[in-house]
Order: C-alpha cells, then structure tokens, then sequence
C-alpha cells in the first residue's frame, strides 16, 4: 500500500473533516501518500481527485461539513459506475480507499470490495443508524445542537405555559429523538421504533398541565410522521394550540463536539492502519466503546443498528 | 410612588427576565415595593400578583423567557379589561407600572395612560419593530440566534454545493434578516421594506455558481411570504433544489447575549428614574445610542420603526 | 425503602442536577419519598434537609452547578461525623441515600455503607478519575468547554504564529488534556500518566514551524506542573515566547451537554433501582457503554481508573 | 485609485476577518483591485504582499483571528521604517491602504499619512479603547464571552457558596469589564478609570452574603492590579477564600458575534468608499449609531476614548 484515497458521500456531518484529517495525518506519518476525491462517489467518477498534503487538513478538525465536498450519487449503485470509479483510481494508482458517510456510503465502498479493490468504510452521518457501530461521526454534535434548541423552546414554552412538537431528522431510526429528548426533559419522544397513541399522548398532556407542569415539549422523529401532521391529529383530541417546529437541516452543520472529533480521529486513524496491514471491505465502528472492524459485506447484509430503547422506557417515569 | 407593578406581555424575549431584575433591584435599592405581575394583562385583570423580593430576581439574568409569564390578551384592548386591571393595580396599592413587551403592549400601557395610571413600556420583542428605538430587547440575541444556524447551514450549503432559503421571523420588519444576513454573509436578503425580483435573483445564482460560488443563501423575512413558497416560486425560474429552513420558535429563547442585558439592565434602570420623577405615560428607547423616554401616545400614534435599510445597500454590494 | 435522601459533595460538576432530578422523578414514580441534603455531608450532619416534590426539579436539568449546593467537609472522615449524619438520617426517617460526588464522596458513602446503612455513589466530577466507571458525570461538558477554548486559542496563535500553553485540570488524571488535547488538535500533551522530555518538547516545535505549522498548542494537566513554570522550563531550550492560558473554574461550570445529561439521567435512574431493590453498599458507572453497579469498597480499594491512552499513541502521529 | 492595500496589525479581534472580506468585496466591486499585506506592518516592510481575489474572502466572515495574520512591529514607528513601507506599496502600485488594528496600527497609518501616503484605519481590538469610536470591531464578541465564562463561574460560585474575582483584559480602558460585569450582574466592578476601596468591597462581600447572597462575583480590569494580588489584598480584610480565574487570550479568539461583524461590514465598506473618493488620513469609527471618519492625527493627539461610565454607576444599584 502505498496510496490512499479518501472521499465524504452522503448527507455531511460534523466530525467529516476531524476524520479526513486524521485519516491524511495518520498516513502521510506512516509513509503514504493521500488522495483526496471531491464530491462523493461522483467525483471518483469523473476523477475529481487531488493529492492531500499535511497543510491540507490544517485547521480543518474544528469545522463543520466536508472540505472534499459530498454528493449523493445513484449511478454508483450501477456496476459500469463502479468499473469507471475503480479505473480512476487505478490511473492515480491508489491502492486503498476510505469512504466517510452513511447507508449509501457503505453500500458503494462494499461494491468496490466485491470488485476486489480494498475499501474501509466510516460511518459519518448525523442519523446513527449505520450497522456495525453504536455511534456515528456527527451523532453527538447532533444531539446537542436539538439539544439547544430544546433549551431555547423550554424558554418560551414556559413563558406561554404551551405545547411545542419539535420535529427532528431520522426517517428510520429515532436516536436523535431519544437522546435530546432524554437530554431536553422531553415530555413525549415518538420514534419509529415504538408505537404511540395519541388519544394517551393527549390525555398526558391534560394531566401533566393539571399537576401545574408549564410546559409540553414533544419532539417528534420525521419517520413517524411531519411535526405539522401531528399537531393536526393531536388537536382532534383537545384544544392544544400546539406550536410546531422543524429543526431541519440546522442540526447538520456546526463545530464537532469534542466526542465527534475524538471519535473521528480513532476511527480514521484505524481505517489507516487497516489498510496499512492490507485489509479492505470492512467498516469501523465502536461497539461497546472499543474501536472495532466488521466485514463489511457481512455487515450490510446481517447487521442491524440498534438504538438505546433503554432510553424510551426511562424517560417514560421521568417525564410523567 | 411606593408600589410599582411590572409585566411581561406578548413574545416573551431574551432579556426580559434581565430587565425585570433592574426594575426591581433598582427600586427596592431606592426604597419602592415591587409587585411581579404574572401572564401580563390577563393576570393584571385577573389579579395574579405577587410581592418581588431581591432573591426572587436572583439567577435570573441570565435566563432567557420571562419568569413573570406572558401571555396575549386582546380582551385588554376593551375599556371593561382596562377597567378591571386599574382596579387590581389600586386593590394592590401600585402606583406606577412597567411594561416590557411589543407593539400590543404599549397600547396596553398607552390605555392605562389615558386613564390616568402612570405606565411606562419598555421594548421587548426580538423582531425590532417599535418605534420610538433604535434597538428593542431582544433582538440581538435573536439574530445571533439566526447567526449561529446560518454559519450550520453554511457548513451543508457548502458541503453540498446548494441553495438554501431560510425564512426567519419578522411579518412587517426586515431588521433580523437585515442584520443576519449581513453578518452570516447572505447572498440575498429579502425582507418586506424592499421590493424584490424572483427573475434577478434566480439570475444572481446562476452567475455565483458559475463564478465558483459553493453556496447560495437566501434570507427571507417571513412577512414577505413563507419559505416553501419562496422556493417553489424561485423554480419556476430554473433549477435550483433549494433546501427550505424555517428558523421559528427557536430564534425566540435562549440566554440573552450581552448587550441585551445591558440595554434590558439600562431600561429598566432608567423606566425606575421616571416612576420615581412621578412621570408615567412614557416608553423609553435607545436612539442614536442614547437612552430616552417619549411620549407614548405620540411614539404609537406618529412614531415609526425605522430599519437599517443601509445594510441591504451594503449587502448588494458585499454579496455580489 | 420509603424514604430516600440525595447529596452532592466535592466540586460541583455539569449534570448534577440532571442526575439529581432523575433520582427525584424516578423515585416519586415509583412511589418513594425524595429528601434533598443541603451542602454535602457538611448539611446531612447538620440537618440541613427538606422534602423534594416534582416542581422544585423542574427546569433544572439544563443547569449548570447543583441546586442542592455542595461542600468540601473533610470532618465527615471522622467516626463521629458518619454517626451524626447517620443519625439525622434516622431522624427523617430516611431509608437509602444518593450521594454524587468525586473521590471525596465516594468514601463517605463507602463509610455509611460500613456502618449498615445503604448509600448508593454516583461518579460527579469533570476531572473523570474515579475507579468503576469509563465516564464520570460533567466530563463531557468539561471537555467541550475546554475545546471552546482551544478553538478560540488557536485563533489568536495562528493569526500571531505563536506557541501556547494551555494548563487544565486533573492532579491525579489526565483524561481531560488527553480528550480535549485529540479533539482540539493539540500538538503536545502533557499527561501526569506520562514522561515527557523537555528538550523534545522543544525540538518537536522548532521542526514545526520550519514545517510552516502556524501555531503551537500545548496541552496540560495541571497535575504535571503550572502553565507559567512549563513555559519557563520551555524557555531553556529556546526562544519560544509562550504565551500561557490557565483555564481553571470557568471548566467547571455550563450547562450539561446532551451525553452528561443522558449519562445523569441514566445513573440517576439506576441507583433509585437499586434502592428499591435494597441494595447499597454501591457505586454505578458505565463500562464499556453499559450501566453497572460495583461494591464501593472493593471498588475504591481495588479499582484503578485508567485513562485512555490510546489516545496518547494517536495524538504523536496525528500532531506531528 | 486603482489599487488598495491592507492588512491588519496588533492584537487579533474577532471579526477583523469580516472586514477584510468586506473591504475586498466592496473594493473589487467598485472595479479596484486589491492586496493583502501578511503580518501586519512587519509584511509591509518585507513586501510580504498578495493579490485578494473574492474566493480568498469566502467562508472567512465567520471566523476568529485574522487570515492575513498580524504582529506587533515596534520598527514602524521609525521613519526608515515608514519610508520603507511605502516603497512597497509603490512597487506594487498600491494607491491607498486600509490598516485595521488597535492604537499602535492607528499610528502607523498616522505616519503613513505624515508622508503623504493615503491611509484609512479601521478600530480593530477587544479592549474599546480607541478613540474616535464607541464601538471596535472584536470588542462585542470579547464581552460575550467573557459573560460566558461569568455564567459558568457563577454556577460554581453559588453551588459552593464561593466569592470569584475574575481578572478580564484592560490594561487602561474597563470597558471589557464595566459592560460584562452588568451584563452578568457582577457584585462588583473594579476598573482603572474608578477608584475603589477594598475594605468597602471587603464590607459589602459580608453584608451580601448575610442577606442570604449565594455567590459574589467581582470583575476586575487587568489594568487595576493582577487577579491573585487583589484576592492577596482582599484576604486582609478578611477570610473570604476567594477564588482567581484569569481569563486571558481566550477572550480574543473565537467567531464574532452578529454586531462584530455588521460593525466590521460597514467599516469596511466605508473604508473603500472613502479612499474612492481620494480620501485618506482619517479613522473609521461610530459615534452615536452613525459611522464617520475623522481626522486621524487630530483625532490620536486630541481624542480620548470615554467608557460609559453610567454602567458604573448603574451596577452599584442594581448589585448591592
């Protein structure tokens, strides 16, 4: 090995560029040479790849987003995008790639394996719902910008003595729900992985309102459904007068935590000495906090993420 | 004067707890009984009165909300409401009254006025929107608020090379999409005081990408139309798959940057001085970085809120 | 178990309050009685208690500090203290304790556990030095208030070209100057748990800034040495003109970031499960990411915190 | 005027940056072409000097320090020294030059303009200590965060029951102070433009805290003495233990707030408008609101920066 390339696909996420930096820093100390791919998947493509130097990634591990850019790119999901992918890298003769990102991510650096070119997946996305890992790269800074903004809604939700449903991202995986939620004193958390009733949901409020609570803070995974929906649904048991917001795409960006970046800086500095030790088709994670590989074939295909419902059954007797 | 009464009405506002600790602490130090008002005018009607001691207003300062509560009471618009609350004013022995709040609040204390009870109102409101101020309580932590979220997207809108349209709060005032966007960098600012053309900007963003742009960002007052609206109608122009953020209850919490308190600490300092000199009838502001007190019949009746318009002068200039 | 009490003791830290409403709300929802202890052990000796209700943990959780206040009281390590406090105890009829602390707190719970009466330790403390646990609560915050620092640290050093000592907490431990140290990108770290040679140090920043590193970030653990005599013993070997930065109470305090309060929340819950069980005697903590409860005399008699030195390993090759 | 130049000198400010890009931005799209000169004065004389494009102010309005670097450069205050910049400029073409910094960059611009070369300054410091302005670009995000670190210490303060003296920069202006001290309801202010007496402050710290005050928190300009020697100094008035934190050069880093970097976008942009029109010798400030220009040797030799000293005055009521 005597090349890497490193690329950021997907929805970007805090921590992307503390882990590019490490991944560069790591082996250009052990005698590589890194390459950086710009825009996903796609720039591997159209060979939109530049050498990365130490100075590259200088002042870099504190920011927000990606510095090689992302993209989603479907046609990679296509074996001739894969052929082309594997032909630019050859001509840059890279012999190992890292690839940063979620679901998708993983599923193209898996199709490279298969095709026999060596790739390490990281999993970075703001969603935690990557197979292998109990955290992304970009959870923790994501939970605390909701976090944030819960704090600031608490404000005037107890200035107005009112009901707020805060929606947050995750279509399939309620963990940044539970966790800000836990975090936030949330009153209500609704994810896709546990039913609700609403006509209950209703009747907690009521009664929370009755025992002299100030405030309902009711945040809401988009996988469920909208935050407006539910406050629709919610009035047909009661006159609420819930506020709805929608903490969208807020909560992508944003400084790395010190969590994300330390956890970016293992991960890409073991993705480093993975390859250095000539191993692909795997994806990193941390699993009972130790750093740790899987095969990433194996990963995609059997495992499962799981989130912390420990977290669901608490907050039920702490919000009562 | 022995008894002054405070309240908060409408939006609560950051900086208004701040501003409640002057009124009090100022007054109990110059020997005058404090009488915290809950829920504003509906509580002032409906005599939720309590005593305020110095310790009440500890750890306050710096708490975003307002722990007197607010509420909205158009019923106070109604010589019967006004009525009732002079009577609860009289039944508790309060002299004079401070009132922090928007628009609906001066006329809340502009009737008391013309009924002969010395108010004095004091802006509070992170929208910016009253005359007789150059700056309102409120309003500069809301737009370091927007700031923050603005400098997030930046770091997506980057990332993946797009265009985002943020709507923030503000129906008939520019000033927080003014002011954010010039300090967020905004490529256009589009705000109620201003005309604008969906042809030229669509225009302005095909030539910024095809100067090298990474980023579009569009900040737009919610008075002007909402944000979904805006993109929607900005495709009809072209291609742009924007992202829509609506930055709402969010911008209206959060702990009070430091200029607020001070100029909440001034106000309220300064609302004492008048209640002590005997006069009423008042709203204090800051103009020209001054602290002075107008008539408040002559403020709402003749008085406008006049925004910085030079910041979208300058932000063409800047943003090209 | 009707009847349970809480302290904090030792340095106040980010999520007590966090850990103290938990304990609260878990207990009354499961029927038990919850007392607050005033000040540590200094308030159980003297009796200083009062009877906890939902309300008066409401909107607490975000805060920094413990609302129950906290003391330093070496006299609790006396035979004559514990019995006293015992008593008082006794006198609230009060069947299990909570204690949050460090070090300090720990042995008196270990010391009222040897008495025969049940006290359950949760491990509060930003410095995270406490055996049977991977994370103590406030470590979190602490670091991410520390990286603030650095970031804004590394402003001034790269605009100046210039080297930086930062001092940070941890006599004993140096899991603070290590996390933040990775996070912030340090170029050295200086560790209690670590030799480290001067003359190295000095050699290492020479060859930096021929390199053309802008800045010099130097991280401390105040166990090792100060800030100020690091940087004169720095300045035998060159011309360095470090500037130093003690970063020392401001650490302590903030509101909790999402983990700590998650991590609070959790501790919190369990140790009231525990109580209900009728097991003392115990301290909980979190080992490799699951919740566990230890013997707290073995524990402090055998259990050793150990510091993450991987962390050590990978900052040499990432800070190069 | 074809060409500017400028660069920025002294101590870094957060949101210098924003004026640079404001400066650049303004400049390039009134048709000039502009340099950035590294290092401040030292870069001047060195011709260290580059051409600004608009991609070199991208994605810089957001961050702390300055990218054109800066240092302290005593050598400049010669006329060989001036004289020698000035050939620079004129080997580069450069008609007129924007110097942003602190009262020693003001008098290079003096003696640039002494020799006939126009030269515009910019308040650019965290202290507010020029004259000519009531405000400086750095100086609202260096009272933010000093408040931040207030906020904190007073959670441990009045966890611990514990009197702070934080020692905050102002070697001859308490601005820095005075507003953050009101701004986080300090018990007490101690600047150089006030005097005060120890035994009082000695006095007052008791009879606060036998009214049942929870913490005491004294802000203290550098300029009056060191934080340890006024607690040294206060502990012979009596046994307060009172805790130091010195919040050094964290307080000159980090993104600047909203107002920093408005304040900075319109300098800058005022700055290019002067020196379009032929203007130079003058100093950017505002004063009442407005931004002017004044004289800049009339306006070092005769003006006096004035804090507002009413904060004084109004924190003695508000924190007795």
């Amino acid at each position: 090995m005597k090349r890497i390339g490193i690329l950021t696909s997907g929805g970007d996420a805090p921590g992307m560029n503390a882990a590019i930096r490490a991944v560069t820093r790591k082996a250009i100390y052990n005698g590589l040479e890194v390459f950086g791919i710009n825009y996903g998947f796609a720039g591997l493509v159209a060979g939109d790849i530049r050498r990365l130097e130490i100075a590259d990634v200088g002042d870099k591990i504190q920011r927000g987003g990606t510095f090689l850019y992302s993209a989603r790119y479907p046609e990679f999901a296509t074996k001739e995008g894969q052929l082309k992918g594997i032909e630019q890298l050859k001509k840059f003769e890279i012999d190992g790639l890292v690839v940063i990102g979620g679901d998708g991510s993983y599923h193209g650096a898996m199709a490279l394996t298969k095709h026999g070119f060596p790739a390490v997946a990281l999993p970075g996305t703001i969603d935690n719902d990557i197979p292998g890992t109990d955290f992304t790269i970009g959870f923790d800074t994501a939970i605390n910008t909701v976090l944030e903004s819960l704090d600031r809604i608490r404000d005037t939700a107890t200035s107005h003595v009112r009901t707020f449903v805060i929606e947050v991202m995750g279509r399939d995986a309620g963990d940044i729900a539970l966790w800000a939620g836990v975090a936030g004193g949330a009153d209500e958390i609704i994810i896709p992985e546990h039913d609700f009733d609403m006509a209950a949901v209703a009747k907690s409020i009521r009664e929370g309102r009755d025992r002299g609570k100030k405030h309902c803070l009711i945040i809401l995974a988009e996988g469920v459904m909208g935050g407006n929906e539910f406050a629709e649904k919610l009035s047909e048991h009661g006159d609420f007068h819930a506020r709805v917001s929608i903490l969208g795409h807020v909560v992508r960006g944003g400084s790395p935590t010190a969590r994300d970046r330390v956890l970016a800086s293992k991960f890409g500095g073991y993705a480093v000495e993975l390859l250095l030790a000539g191993k692909g088709g795997l994806c990193v994670g941390i699993l009972n906090n130790e750093i740790i590989a899987t095969d990433i074939v194996d990963t995609l295909e059997n495992g499962k993420h799981r989130p912390d419902l420990s977290l669901y059954a608490l907050n039920k007797e702490l919000s009562f």
